[in-house]
């Protein structure tokens, strides 16, 4: 009997994971594209081919839809960042690997979904409480990923400094790509900065402790 | 008779552009504390006080408004900005100085009010064709003045691509101060970074140039 229980449940689990997969992808897609006041529960729910009941019983209230969409993804960006940065050797390369990496990571859909997102809880008490935590959280884990692709040490002040202020960097030009292709000017920064960091954290004597 | 006509005409001319004043200040304002959505004409007309009418004379359409009031106030902090940097002098405390005044200007009211409407216009085509050429003008406004208060040699590419790096980071604390006081986390950044930039400055050859 517990047999036939479980072989019942499970397919009904993977299409709850599945619906819930197709309710967080769409929200953060709807959000990117149509911003704050095309993405009510009702639009997402649509986009996602799922009933708006169902929407509501796995995602009870739009914060709850909007945040379980930015952890989501936001958990799997890093995880593929962690990936990618495994593949690559040391010294110069590796740095503009990793910056590149992280300046992509601000220019994708995730951020500009995540824009809408802060812009509304500006003007939005509760919303802001629900957002600012996560947004600490996302921001340790960005740093923590950040330090371990480049192989650094985050003790170091400078070293630490400095990789804060690569992703306050990547994070404007996430800002400057929201509103027309800024490609093209974004690459010669990255490939700059990529350079100018690689020899500050040297000189910060970071080098001792990277690959 | 002339003279009475432009005895007449002055004081009208001084109160049309006393109403104006008003009218942009409170939009910025609004914009920046209440957001895309609690900064329509009428609200702020009201905040202003302004009848609906009188501003609608001044600005016919919302975007009249937002536009002539996000202009008026970057000429303003620009004006600002460079006053500052005459009175300092040279080497790495005018680099801090000048690394500092940036970040300040993309940490106030006008940052706030400005994201709110590059986020409204990232889902709205015709705004965002209003928005895009003025976010141009003032993206090579703020290079300009910042690199003259660098004294910096534009003409060297490594400089060009450090001094619009160091405006993507500015907008990058910005975003980060939109729902948290970041001063803390902050100042410590504007310090290292005006460190590196002085140093990357100097041995890309700018130091020729610079007083």
């Amino acid at each position: 009997m517990t047999g036939r229980r479980s072989e019942v449940r499970e397919p009904q689990q993977d299409r709850s994971r599945a619906t819930r997969q197709r309710l967080l992808e769409s929200t953060i897609e709807l959000l990117a594209v149509h911003g704050w006041a095309g993405s009510t529960v009702a639009e997402v729910a649509e986009h996602a081919g799922v009933s708006r009941g169902a929407a509501q019983h796995h995602y009870p209230t739009r914060e709850d839809l909007i945040t379980g969409a930015l952890e989501y993804m936001f958990d799997g960006r890093m995880t593929e960042l962690r990936g990618g940065a495994a593949e690559i050797g040391a010294g110069p390369s590796r740095t503009l690997h990793v910056v590149q990496g992280v300046v992509d990571h601000f220019t994708g859909n995730l951020f500009k979904a995540a824009l809408q997102v802060w812009t509304a809880a500006a003007a939005d008490e509760q919303l802001r409480a629900r957002i600012v935590p996560l947004e600490a959280k996302f921001g340790r884990h960005a740093h923590r990923t950040t330090i371990e692709m480049l192989g650094a040490d985050d003790a170091d002040p400078v070293v630490h400094t400095l990789v804060q202020a690569t992703l306050d960097m990547a994070r404007g030009l996430g800002l400057a790509d929201v509103l027309t292709d800024d490609s093209a000017r974004r690459e010669r920064i990255v490939r700059q900065w990529a350079d100018t960091l690689h020899t500050a954290l040297d000189s910060a004597g970071a080098g001792r402790s990277r690959p």
